[in-house]
């Protein structure tokens, strides 16, 4: 079984998920996708970050046992992805870079946390793939991923816009990560992007705010009457070139997909629809990535971990795409 | 939050939801979208109503607890529905009228008991949403129309046709409104539509008979092959013009997007197929609806509550909508 | 059905739970045991308060949807209390006083805004039975209490102590109401008693520093070696005379019997021997109690709800002996 | 396996439970302990019948699938019950009847369909070991069990009296065959007894009205203060010489040990207490039983459908054993 | 109700489902689609068989209460199938021949046990529609239709290829059914076909290796790209003439739709385009059937197991349908 | 909280659980109890090992997933043990040695795997506390500690004897690790018993058998006569002096308080009677331990996982209790 076999910093190359021969799926410690831990290789290109928190609900608690369950939901992730032709954990290191221990009392405390966890791994040249938490988690990230690359597009998919000003007198909650990066210039203004749109609103008001913040939307409904292939396209134009920074709240499914979330709503996308649009961005210049709002209480045989699992994968695909394709590029 | 301003009587505007930052969603009394009860307002426009009732159910029982379930499911709508840019809760006041008693022993006291019950809010000039309940519940409903609004055109969302005649000889059963609506003179037969349809019949006369009572079908198969929006079109070619009753049976979904009902058949529609064809009929004159067969016990995390909550939102924003417009035509 | 007699301001005589025959348990609004609410009477003894509250948990989140749950758990509780041969709900006029409003970002201001709303009720006359929510409730409610009537009892019932210190720097979680308390000086030392403990501790000095604080232990232990009524008489010469607070952790009993809750600990009491434990002190002078930790995205059935809602009626009964007998005792 | 050998009409020797070496138990059709149907043997003693009917059920319905969950459940019953040393299924003929077609729409003709298949197979001579259904189901058993027995002692476990009058007008509920049944005159009423009793009542008087009917009381909480040995002893001198119907609703046991049931109350029997009081009545005259109230919507992991599954077990070991002392007796 | 009425042996028309009239659907034996057993007809055209059986399982087991839980989902099937105008169990008598004893512990043996006992049947005249167990169950299966057909062509509904060598040196488990049948010369190398295919694989190498097995593939991806009619073209253009065996993993499926299976992998078919594609098949000669991978311990509300049963269904239907057209073709 | 200090090689001390105030307990990596790994340690006294293996199972599988759900269940365990008096955690190096990798479809090879990971780690001077796995594991662990201390006495908490001979011709299956251990002379035949049997049998012959085979049994209904601390005292008497193996099937529990097993019986013991009565065999020299099948996919909230973890705990407290004792009493 030559794609799993253990290489990392002996061999040169990247050390992938435990050999499956030696250790059936079902058994082992549940790092993401079976991969080796950050302090078992010598150098990484892409960490797999654990942030668990859910002080920033409003609605459904729980995304705090997140990061554990979307591990525990991604054993079955296998070597080669087929759709894009690449072998993920094989073009690139990817590690897994176990939890941040953020403050569940304290917001505030929580968010620097992680923010100085992203900036220390990004300092060591490692991108970031983070599982949640709630959506809170996104703009430490996006602060971390502004240090290292400047203002990011930013391409989100969602049921809610996440761009609201505050809740009960707080800043910083899984309602406005992206409110509180526009106003901190962490985003370019002319390339952010929600997906999967589709709850009610508190008032007509919160669309003109949110385009004023420099989005646009691609409503669930769109999916339904013009298909994925259209969605991809609209969302490559308004990507463009320059950086990227994909957030996922596992909402954007419906409930049927993704019933173990914090503010379901009905109407959303299949599991289908959202991994064909990630692999969609292939060529993209993905620089950081969220999954995030996996709540594992109200979950079901993993349904909602196991498409947590397959979009982090989706990720790590389209990364380690790009990284094929720049080197042939370069090479050239 | 002018959005969820208390106003009712006082102030001469609607009285909406609960404030959700004086209460947060997850706190407070369980009506429907945290609306104000029949009895905190001086007048209303339209009223949700629970048939809290499962005795004609035939297979799977539990839609007795249905309607406090939809109302738990309901915490999450907002004032503001974009996709037909209404506030359905500010152009029109909606209030919880709560539950009718209805005899769980006997199936025709529980039939008069509820048409009693919603003559009596008909007669007080108010329009019903009723949440079963399990879908016997339609037939003493179509009656309190009928004595309204004169023979309705019926818009029916289910997997079955609901047109059987008796069933162990009980002519009020889950399986017979729409055959006793028809006979009683209830239905306009030229504007009678199923939606939905797929389940396996007792016999190839289920379908004859069926059209005879005035029904048209379209099947779920037909969301496959034509998409939502030709569904559509079908749709308010048969209804035209005059009064419309909406009955929405959950299992007309797929069992992955509602296993909480009683009588699932697999290869049904997405919450996004049904949500839309119910947003595809704005304009039509809704002067009733319901939302049935929600059996909480085989639900999982509120999917099937959350997609009868939405129904019931999609439903009270066509008839918001309608309000505006038919004001709008009023005063030009 | 006289037992369920609407009486109330209206007939002088308190008014009960709704009538079944007028409206079936499994309908209708989801009062506490179908009690009417505050604002339906015009005077009352008792009111049941919900505490809709877990930002203070440091494992499973989830009891802010604690009290809708209890109260959806309770609509099976009846007029008469045999053990303790009292009518609850006719010796005394008991409420549902609703949700009180926490800030779910802010411990500190929802500490605040429950201890508000409960001094206002107290301030009214009205003793309360509280549903959380997390053990962080219990201290605003303990202030509340301590206003009234100076220190009192505390009768606690978990598998944990709940007086550590501090936890990330946070002085007031659900891990540390009593030592608060005890150090606010609104606990009598001479008569506080843990019930039910058994979890493993941080180190053999938080026996030491609880011993400290004014608290005496009964282990879940004892319950199994000497049974409930040696239990009832350790319980009662601990309380002695004087007002009792007490104060019920779901998590006393084992998980077995209340999955539904956020630090669950093998080898807990039975529901049954709970609930008799909580008869045995009939006679104390209980002058509030909450019911606490009901985290339903855990339970079952509503096992757990069931019977946190149980020990809520075995409260209000003791509530409403004592009252009997003390009217007795001044008439003589 | 000479324990699982075939026997039936061929060998003269009873037939027994599939032998698992042969089919194992998670396979093959569900028929009561995996025993022979009614129609595969030339004769037979004692019959499990399912009654699947739960229209009399007042809160919680589902009980019609309670058969078939029972069934499912029992797999793993062996032929050899060490406490009473004997063999159920071989010193005896086991068999599976199958259910009675009973309308769900109408009790009353539901009732006499079950009265006339329990005659008629009570006139082949088979005691019947009926699974339900709802409690309703105790009435027409009842009258077919005085046809053959005349009045008979009847030991009631359950968490409620079941001696009520009408529920809105309906003689025939769950709630009140033990009524019906003394005023038919179908009881002895020096002999009957209810064993688990603990539930709020709707009145004082709910107690005097039951013991006119003759019943005597043990309550849960004699289990606890007394131990079985003592309740056991009760149970005996109560029931005394002559025939003894045994009618066990499930939710004599606590929510913990049977969630899946329609009117649980806190505070009940274990699994152990309800198994050794069971087998405590071995040598009186049982002459008929029943197992009722399992809904299994609300089950989880069969842990309601084992208890049911081992109470049949234990009834059927009972009779086994009455039946070997009875012919010993007559042998001498 | 005539399309319910027994007639089998005695009228010479086969003898369809029990008359819901006389047991509710809810009720009776356990047979699929409540048909009659194999030993209740004088002969049979199509036999539903049980392969309960999970020791060829990698991940999550449990398939081994497949049978049971695909006919215990299958209890709402009635007579007419509308789509294909045809009543699959009056022109062909379709019976249940219960389960096959596989031994738990040796797969070998247990393979052995199958393919004997599809032998016998086969040489009774009798086509099958096996339900799984494990993917293991189709070698036996093949095995037996090629001693019938020859080689066939294979129809293959799956998240995998399952045509892996071997795994912990075993070469007889569920990811390894279809090599062996290539290997073993079963298959018609120019007509077999896998649909569904979307899982990431163990290396580039598996493709290439599965083509040289004679298989083609349709990925889940095309279905949401072309849509089910132009996949449904593929399939027949591939499978053309002559014998066609089906096998359906029903984690084809998205885990939404089944999550009671052992190797979910998100992003997967919905129930409708697998309902709809096998329906497409009509016309063409299916000699054979097989339903796999439902492990019911993971599924919720027969979510699963309804689709399996009406996967189920639509086999019939199709065989069905081919038998009327074939008679008509050979009459004329 | 220096209780949580990480100390291990460097400090001389041993290193305890992760400190929660650095990663809460919801985060982190799942190894048992939060302790470290043994390549994280340079030696150690205590290893914690997952079997994950379930292929000897005859009824519900899925144990093969119990070492990872144990671990998951373990993380609110403290390093404190009050009723003992020890710090586990402190008093003997314990480490979590991850899972053996065991053949999923051959069991002798599996056995074989399992006795060399134990022979390996027991080389090195390790206890062993395993987590199941299926009962079949026991057979390998006994031949690694025969290996070790010889001849030792079995205390085997189970509903069942585990003594069969073979079932389907495997000799090694979980229902027969004791047998081939007495038969291979791995056990002290005088000092052999099981705790919490109540499971009917196959046989009378069952239990001479077994008491052949060096075994007494105390039946699940003592507990309920007699109590705990008599049960204690006879499994002292039994077990008396010299090494001792403790091997728990969770399914010695009651099914209320272990859903999550493979083999469930009704009648069992609590958790609160298990945890006690292992606690009351400190002092005994408890040279190996297990805690086996665990089937996660029928528990619910971690009800049973929990149990096992705290099963694990006292085992681990009394090898702590028994090492310090031994210490002083070498001292003196």
């Amino acid at each position: 079984m030559p794609d799993a076999q253990p290489g990392g910093a002996v061999s040169g190359r990247p050390r992938g998920p435990v050999d499956p021969m030696a250790l059936p799926r079902f058994a082992g410690a549940a790092t993401f996708a079976r991969l080796p831990r950050l302090d078992e290789v010598t150098s990484a290109d892409v960490a797999v970050l654990g942030a668990p928190f859910d002080a920033g609900t409003t609605y459904r608690p729980g995304a705090r046992f997140g990061p554990a369950h979307v591990r525990a939901s991604s054993k079955l992730l296998r070597p080669y992805h087929p759709a894009l032709d690449v072998l993920p954990f094989e073009v690139q290191q990817v590690v897994d870079a176990g939890d941040v221990g953020m403050n569940p009392f304290d917001i505030v405390t929580a968010v620097g946390q992680l923010e100085a966890a992203a900036r220390r791994l990004g300092g060591d040249g490692l991108d970031l793939l983070t599982l949640g938490g709630d959506h809170t988690v996104a703009l430490p990230l996006l602060r971390a991923v502004h240090a290292r690359h400047g203002p990011v597009a930013v391409l989100h998919f969602d049921a809610h816009l996440d761009t609201w000003d505050t809740a009960w007198d707080a800043p910083f909650t899984h309602a406005t990560p992206f409110r509180r990066a526009a106003e901190e210039g962490l985003l370019d203004p002319e390339r952010c992007l929600h997906v999967g749109i589709r709850a009610s609103l508190r008032a007509r008001s919160d669309l003109a705010d949110d385009e004023g913040l420099g989005f646009r939307v691609v409503t669930s409904e769109e999916f339904q009457d013009s298909g994925v292939a259209a969605v991809v396209e609209r969302v490559r134009a308004r990507l463009g070139e320059g950086p990227v920074y994909v957030s996922v709240d596992v909402d954007v499914l419906d409930p049927a997909h993704a019933p173990g979330t914090g503010t379901p709503e009905a109407g959303g996308l299949t599991g289908r629809e959202l991994l064909m649009t990630l692999r969609g961005i292939a060529g993209l210049d993905v620089v950081g990535a969220d999954v995030v709002e996996v709540a594992p209480a109200y979950d079901h045989a993993e349904v909602t971990g196991i498409a947590a699992a397959h979009v982090g994968y989706e990720l790590l695909a389209v990364m380690g795409r790009n990284r094929i394709d720049r080197a042939a590029r370069e090479t050239t």
